[in-house]
């Protein structure tokens, strides 16, 4: 399937909603409890979500699109949202996702961007030139691997209650 | 973390509205091209889980607890939703889904267990002896499982499209 604006911005619109559906009332044993900077808790995933808003894929493409002198981006801090969450509440971090990404999605299709804008490039400070097609293709896959995150850190609560069913269920391989 | 009635419920009531927010609207491209009986699309799956609605969970936990003599499962057919979903919609599969899982669990919220019917034991065709407890708690593992698997299938849509990024996204290794 190649990238297009249309059915990346499918994906992308939905996550905040999903995540809302999944997590919205449950407890904190399931949301919350046992994540640590190795082990992301749902709560810490959806910090690092709204991080990512904040700095990582619309910026790093806006300064692809402005094409200045320095297109090497500055590194992305993947544990910010342990000193940013700090005394919010799942809730509240759900909804501030919701409406960071709703923004960044109006900018996205604002831009009308044209093959030749997906082809620019800039430099990642580890990865080497890479093209604004292929950011945006990340962003979109960056929110399913997230959510896949969620639903492991969740199943493993019930790895030993399963019994024999383990050796079945790929997701606590 | 132990297995209670409640923390399953959470997850088990979630998963329907889960997937509905997850796949509405998006089109088939995400959901459905490219799925087959060893790789299963988020249509497939979401046929799966109606499947395993009607034969598997309760129905299991019902002829554990009528504790009659014959007390090894059925094999469950793993494959059958790709005869049952036949000519449905996305849509009238999500539906379906929502309104069995519901009826399901009001099933098991209304049977009160306790703890010695949690222990109560039948035969697996496969793995053997399995108690009350287990199987519940393989259900709800069973809906992340195969959430896990659903944004699996849509990440691997874009594994070209990615680049370089692709080493640092576990979702495509």
């Amino acid at each position: 399937m190649n990238f297009s604006i249309e059915s990346a911005v499918e994906i992308l619109r939905q996550t905040p909603y999903t995540l809302s559906r999944m997590l919205d009332g449950l407890s904190e044993a399931w949301t919350h409890e046992g994540g640590s900077r190795e082990n992301w808790s749902p709560y810490d995933v959806v910090g690092h979500l709204i991080h990512g808003e904040e700095t990582d894929w619309i910026a790093r493409a806006e300064m692809i699109l402005a094409q200045g002198e320095n297109r090497t981006f500055e590194p992305y801090d993947r544990l910010a949202q342990f000193e940013r969450s700090k005394g919010k509440s799942l809730d509240e971090l759900l909804t501030e996702f919701a409406h960071l990404r709703s923004a960044n999605l109006e900018k996205l299709v604002r831009w009308q961007l044209t093959d030749e804008q997906l082809d620019l490039t800039a430099t990642h400070p580890a990865l080497g030139e890479v093209t604004l097609r292929q950011i945006l293709s990340t962003w979109v896959v960056h929110d399913l691997n997230h959510i896949r995150q969620i639903v492991v850190f969740m199943a493993r609560k019930y790895d030993q209650e399963v019994g024999q069913w383990k050796q079945y269920l790929k997701i606590l391989q």
